[in-house]
Order: structure tokens, then sequence, then C-alpha cells
């Protein structure tokens, strides 16, 4: 069989739904696609059976993912009409922070009749807020010990994140955590559930669980002092071994080849991260360029040679994007939820008013927002920052607000960009991923226009789904590097985004004055959103 | 003929339309009233022969002011079936600063053929804001100069007042200039029309016009260096002698008498402001009190026994509200404006948003808001200061915006009354008129709460007119002083919006988070405003 008519699988697990994705070997086109919707979606008010959940929880049943496998899988190859010979390899990507306690085995705990009833048994989404006082907490001890760990995630660990969530089933539910004889990343789950190996990946861990390289874990001393129950947290519960991205985790085994269609043995990569997946399909796979998942929120991802500090960043790990190099990952908290919420808000016709806001010119406005809807999550990693709006008149109009607020969270990429060149990673070239570029050229146009750069599209733009088929590939033996497999399976589109000066010389001037805004709401000089914040919760 | 069968008639000179009140003298319930639209409307876009106007013109027709006497008094005679006997005397009041040029007889020089066509030959109304350039060198050569009348208005002379558009004149239309034998204020003028006795009023010209009761306008070596033309403008266009409220300035004249249906001799009282005629009609007489004159914008009225330089306060003059105390006027520039702004730009229906922001609590909206979307005439002083919103999350709701936007029109009526109290002007009571007060039970309460003072509502809610009418009546000698007219002609409404101290509690916190916003953005720590303006304009 020729390469030309070999296929890999992606597969990638999102939040609502997982998507499945059939690719050429030899040019990573998409010869078929599924989307299959959870059946219990993201549980936020109530467990299936009717237990209800507290404010800032998200939750998912992890027999989801199986009907992911069972009907997505089947229905790409019927539509390719692919033979399961044909399919070389499979990766996986998912959302993270999404973690579960499972037995030895890997039963999840949930799934057992005497669980079922209690949330922390349950698989917890990356958007899972509630154990923000457990974040807090560990965010207080790192920095007071100085843990080098704290560096890597510049000084603050999420809520989203591994141990917030470990610390929050030790805190609420003692029994679940006894009873758990394995934790662990969803995506580290699925590829146990699908080769019968437990092999965790490198990104997942040292992303969000405070692994690193060469170093492993905190010391059993940092885990006591967080919770006694802690201590011995690594060797009870996580895992000794660490799996570099494109790895093989094992073959598919007899049960799940027959639920998907697939040859038993198909090789299977170790995990990814959904983000961290997109970079080598949009063609990023080494230092200067810097890709951009679009959506809801935005990932900044890129690679340099050296590890260094870089304020806002919200990790920095070796071999965490592209074996080689370290990896640097970076967020703003709410781009595409921001305009959505403009939309819904208002109850304004998208078109209409993109139309409009497309015919000014930058300055035009008279408005300057702080992008921060949702917090900050990169330079100032502050949940509690809200946004601002400033220069409203009597004539302002709806067009002029959406136009500011593309123009804001256009600024928060810029600062983040700034924020790396500063420590001396140069971002030359930028490539936008995700859903936001195909839907809004105007957002491109002024992302472009307010960082100077020229921004290009991957060819595919389902760039998570690609890069997990790509990882598939390379675990197959098929590439020797996901950089060869970049090479071949990924392109730019021709169309591109490139800056125009005049827009950029008054960019400049407006991002002067949400610098300044910035550092003023930001940086102490006024907490009053903090305030606010307190004000409305104590109400 | 006793006092219970006797009337008099107030005539409110609007923007839009004329209103003319019959009111019974004894007890200033209203007979019957009529609203009359002016025919031509206000002219800001082209003059009536289709000459052109420039951004920021607004003129009008003084022919439509005889229109609201020709249908507007017999109307409200032949509604009430009341003869012209009965009607004791007769007031005005106008918008003001509003002018006009005119020949020695009166007669304005935009009805000449020769001047139809010049923009500068019609009514300035008040609203017309392109004298912005003369109001900038007036009050830059004031301070200079150190004149006293630069303290009576806080520092700062408006586009809107007499001079700057008399400026605009000698700058724009010289021509205009030379042919005005007189320049005089609406109010004024109509009273002219009606009595045949150029006899103007002491309120416009010592809150409008520069002069101060007891040593006049400032200097001609003043008005000489301001522009050389302006030298005698004093002696040339002007009047000597200045009349305080209530006087008489005349008998209505036949013409007039005939083209009303009143009588002949019917006495006129001399012009007063709209804002300013509503205070007594709000039974607010004496200092302790403040009158609130509510609608789109918001004008703050009270007395006191001495004179006080107050920040922000627009003018200080000497029985320049009620004979015998220093009149005050401050005001705030949008009010129900912003209310009206927000329910226009996007769209969303007034009541059921109302509704909803009616149930949140104080700081549950987790917004705060800086309400200068038409920049700031109190304290500040400054037209190019924009409004500014801070706290939105995803979830922000409209009527949370609406909430905060409500919130900040009350905190910048805390800022002037606590500016007043500053300097030994107490304010103990609040009465409100106009149209809010009628419309927004939600926008009383939240003034209350934040202001934590009781407020009242006069039984007439449209005090201009009322004001009008007793004035007229003291003109006519059926009262001897305003007091006692209001003594027999107002009163409050049994309901009133009385303060809860829990909800104060909390807009305590919250203003001061206003304040520091506001310190911050208008005092010069953050021109941002100022520059967007700018970017705004150059683009």
């Amino acid at each position: 069989m020729t390469r030309k008519e070999q296929f890999a699988i992606g597969i990638d697990f999102g939040t609502e739904s997982g998507r499945v994705m059939l690719v050429r070997l030899d040019s990573g086109e998409e010869a078929a696609w599924a989307l299959v919707p959870y059946p219990s979606g993201v549980l936020d008010r109530h467990l299936p059976d009717g237990t209800p959940l507290g404010e800032d929880w998200a939750l998912q049943d992890p027999c989801d993912y199986f009907v992911v496998l069972r009907e997505g899988v089947p229905k790409v190859l019927r539509d390719a009409g692919v033979t399961p010979e044909q399919v070389v390899g499979i990766g996986i990507d998912f959302t993270s922070c999404t973690i579960l306690p499972t037995l030895a085995d890997g039963v999840p705990l949930c799934t057992l009749r005497q669980y079922a009833s209690q949330p922390h048994a349950w698989v917890k989404l990356w958007k899972h807020h509630a154990a923000q006082p457990e974040a807090v907490r560990i965010t207080r001890l790192g920095r007071e010990r100085n843990e080098e760990i704290m560096r890597v995630y510049s000084g603050g660990y999420s809520s989203e994140w591994f141990f917030s969530k470990v610390l929050e089933i030790v805190d609420e539910a003692p029994e679940i955590y006894r009873a758990a004889e394995r934790i662990l990343e969803g995506a580290d789950w699925i590829v146990w559930q699908m080769t019968g190996q437990e092999r965790r990946n490198e990104c997942c861990a040292g992303y969000k669980g405070m692994w690193i390289k060469g170093a492993g874990f905190p010391s059993k001393d940092f885990f006591r002092a967080l919770d006694p129950r802690l201590e011995n947290v690594v060797e009870q519960k996580l895992a000794a071994e660490y799996y570099p991205l494109g790895s093989c985790a094992g073959g598919l085994t007899a049960p799940i080849a027959a639920m998907t269609g697939l040859r038993p043995g198909t090789p299977v990569a170790v995990g990814n991260i959904d983000a961290h997946s997109g970079v080598p399909a949009c063609g990023v796979v080494k230092p200067g360029a810097m890709a951009m998942i679009m959506g809801t929120s935005l990932c900044h991802m890129l690679m340099a040679e050296e590890r260094r500090f870089v304020e806002g960043c919200a990790g920095v790990v070796q071999d965490g994007i592209v074996p080689g190099y370290w990896g640097y990952e970076a967020g703003q908290a709410a781009v595409g939820d921001i305009y959505a919420w403009f939309f819904r808000t208002f109850g304004v016709q998208p078109e209409e008013v993109t139309a409009k806001a497309a015919a000014l010119k930058p300055g035009q406005s008279g408005l300057v927002a702080l992008d921060w809807w949702n917090g900050n999550r990169s330079i100032l990693m502050n949940a509690d920052l809200t946004g601002l709006l400033v220069g409203a008149t009597l004539s302002t109009q709806p067009e002029d607000i959406y136009r500011a607020l593309i123009e804001a969270t256009a600024f928060g990429t810029l600062t983040v960009i700034r924020a790396f060149e500063k420590e001396g990673v140069p971002i030359q070239q930028l490539v936008a991923c995700g859903g936001l570029p195909e839907k809004s050229p105007l957002v491109m146009q002024i992302f472009a226009d307010v960082t100077n750069r020229t921004i290009h599209l991957p060819r595919s733009l389902q760039a998570s789904g690609l890069g997990a088929a790509m990882h598939g590939a390379v675990a197959a033996g098929a590439y020797q590097t996901i950089a060869d497999a970049a090479a071949a399976m990924t392109g730019l589109q021709p169309r591109a985004y490139t800056p125009d000066p005049a827009a950029h010389a008054i960019y400049e001037k407006l991002y002067a004055e949400y610098l300044t805004l910035h550092d003023h709401f930001g940086r102490g000089a006024n907490d009053v959103m903090q305030r606010l914040k307190g004000l409305k919760s104590a109400g």
C-alpha cells in the first residue's frame, strides 16, 4: 500500500462534543470528519441522577467519550470509503486540565453505584472553577517556598489545573480521594482505555500538573504542607513516567477495535492538549512563529530554544509542544466570548453591526476598552479583573462598541507578544486557527493592524484534530518527527491578513491608552474591579 | 371678582414647543394647558430657505413664538371657560441662553429679506454649540485678567452663553453684528414684543450675560481685548438697566391682546429662564432645599444667604432665582439623555429592562459608571470628558448596565451636593420636577438612596410654566412676593422617595469608587478621554 492510500485519525475531545477527523497521510487533507455531541453535555447544574451542583461547577460523563469513538470512527471510515487497514495510526487531543479519579484498572469512580451521586467522583472539566480557594492556597504556598514550578507558571497556579482540583477533592470529599487509586487527565484516561496502557503524556503533566522534565514533581514536603493527606499523592495516584508527544502509548485493544471498526493493534499516540495539538497543524514547529488558537478564548502558543520566564506566561515546558524546544503557552480568557456577549446581551444583528464596524476607521469610535470580561489570564493573571469601556458619548453606536471590543482583544494579544519580546523571545509571524479566523475577517484584519504582523491561516482550521492525527502518524512511525509530519501534512492558505501601516500608526496611539489603563487597573493603582466583585458577591 | 375666580397665565417657551398654562390664582391648580409645537422646530441642518448649517448649529425661528401666543392662549381660555377679565397677569419663561439680533424696534434681522439666508441673523438656541472656540477665548482672557465674573462662573464661560454667541457673530458675520442694533435673550425679546417695553431681566443677564448686580458688566478694556469691535457692545447693543424677577415689564399691547384674546394692559412679568422659573413652583423659595429639574439633563437650583464660590457651580447670582437670596445653578449635562441613549442604542424594551433593574440590589450589577456621556458640566466643567463603564463580565445583563447608568447620574448629583456643602451651603431637602420624576420611580428611588435624602415632588411637575404664571401674578400685584405666591399656589405631593439606609450604606462604598474614577479621569491624572476625542476628530 502506498502512502497515498494511507490515513491517520485524529480525535479532538472538546467541551460539548468530540470531533473525529480522517486525514490523508501524504497531504493532511481531510477525507471525512464527524462531530459527535456528548449525550450528557456539560454537567453544570446537576448530576444525571439530579444531585445539584454548586456555582462554578462543570463536569463531564466519561462514558460520553466512548460514544465519540463508537459513533464517530465508523462514520468517517464509511463516509470516506476507507478500510481499517488503510489507517496507520490514531492520535487524540483533549481539553485540559480535565481530570477524573479511577480505580487501579481505570474504572471511573463515578461509574460505581456507591459514588454515582458524589460530584467529586465525576470528570472535572477544564472550566470547573470551584477550586479557586485551593488554587489560592497552592499559589501562596508555592511562592512562600519559592518552588521552581511557580516560576514555570509565572507565579500563579490556576483553579483550572490538576492539583487545585485534586485538593478540592481532598477538602470536600476525602472518601473519594481515598477511593481513588489513580487520578489523571481525560487525555491520558481515554488513551489508557484505547490501548490498555496507562501512559501519561508530558504535555499535560508539564503545563497543568507541576511536573518538570528531569526534575519531576515538587517534594513530599511541599505536598504535606499543602495537606498531610497529599504527602504521597505522586506515588499513590499519579505515574512515575511521562511520555513525549508523538510517542506510541500502545496498540488499539480488541474491544475498542471492535467498537470502532479499526484493526486491533493500530498504534495510538499518547494524549495531548487541544491547543498544543493544533500548533504543528498550523505549520508552527520551530521558534519565531506564534500559533493563535482563536475561539471563545485565545491561546498563544510558541517555541524557543531556551527557557525564559515571561510575565503572564501560563507555562514554559521542555518539549511541551514540539520535542526539541521549550514550549510556551499564554492566553486570553475571553475573545470570541466577548463578541458573543455583546451580540447576545444587546440583541444586535451580527452581520449588520459587523458591516458597520468594518466601515469605521481606527480611532473613529472614540472608545477604548480593556478586554477583561472574563478576567485576565495573561500578564496580570487575575480572574477578578473585569471589562472596562471608556469614551462613550450620546452618539456612540453599537458598531463603535463592537469595534472597540475587537480592538481591545487585539491589544491584549499585542501585550502578550511584547512580553515575550521583552524577554528575548521574538515573534515574527502569526498563524491563526480555530473558529474565529474563518468567521471574522474583520477580527483578523484588526489583529494584523494592531500587532503590525501578517497573519496566516493554515489550510485546515480544525487544527487540533489534524494535529492529533499527525501525532498518530508519528506514533505509527509513518513520519519520524512531528516536523516531518507538518512538512507533508500542513500548509498555509494563499490568503493572509497584512497590516495596514496607516491603521497601525493610529493603533500605536490607542495601544498606549490601553496600556496605561491596563497597568492602572491591573497593577494595583486602583483595585476597583476586585472591590466591585467583592460588593457583588457580598450582596 | 374674588380671588377664587381669578387666573394667571404662564408660558413656557421650550426647545421644540411652547406650553401655555392657565392656573387658578388662589391655588395654582391648572385650569387648562396647551402645547403648541414650533412650526419650524429646531433648525439644525438648514435654514427654511435651504441654506445649510454647520455641525453643532441649532437655531430657531422667532415667528414660532407668536404661534404659541396666537394658538395657545385662546385655547386655554376657551377650554377653561375663562374670560379675559379673569386673567390678572402673565409670565413667561424661556430656554437660555437663546439669543437673537434685532433692529432698534425689535424686528429680528432674520425676518429681513437681506439677512434671511445668513444663519447668524437667526435665533441661536441654547444648545447651539458652534461657538466653542469663542468660549475658549473668553475663558482664557477672563482668567488672565482675573475678572470677577470668572469666579461667578467658577472659572469657565460656556459656549452656550451670551458673549460666546455674540463673539461668534463678530468672527463669522461681522455685517450681521454691525446691522444688529440690539442683541438680546429670547426671554427678553418676547416680553418686549408683548408689552412694547424692552425690559431685560436680571436672571438671564446674571447667569449667562456677565452682568453682576451693582457692578454691571466687565470693562470696555475686557471687551476690547476680546475683539476691538466689541469694545462698546454694552452701550450699543445691550441695555443699561435690568429688572428683578417678578417685576412688571408692562401691559399687553393692543395687537397682542387682539391676537391672544386677552385684555390690553394685562400685566406681563419680565422674562425668566425655564429652570429658574421652576424653582419657586417647587415650593423652593429659601435656603436649605434644592430643586432638581430632571429631564434630558439635570439642573440643580438652590439659594443661600451669602455668596460662596462653589466648584463647578454654573453661576451664583444675587436675586437670581428668588429675590433676597443668592441663587446658585449647577447641573449635569446629560441624565435622561443617557438613559434614552441606552434604550435607543441597544433597542431594549424600557419597561422590561426597568423592571429587571429595579429587582437588583445596590452593588449587584458589579458595575460603576462615570456619567459623562455628554461631558461634565458640574465640578469639572469639561465638555470633552466622556462616559466610562467598569466591571463588565460575560454575565453582565442590559439591566445591570441600565442600573449602573442611573446610579452614575445619582453619584453626579451627590458630587454637586457635596461641593455645595463643602463651601458651607447646606442642602437638607430635595424637590424634583421635570419629566423624569413622573416617568421613573426607579430613578427617583436610586437618587434618594444615593444622596441619603428624601426627595419630594411638587403637586405640579410642569414647574417652569407654573413658575411663570406665579411671576405673572406677582407682576400683577396679586401677591407681594414670589414666596407669598408659592405659599398659596404650590404644594408637595403626598408621595415622596425616602432613602433606604441599607442601600445607602452600599452606595457610600460605590460612591467612593465613583469619586476615585471621577478624580482620576477628570482632574488630569489620565486625560485619555480628551485624547480619544482628539483621535476621533483627527480621523
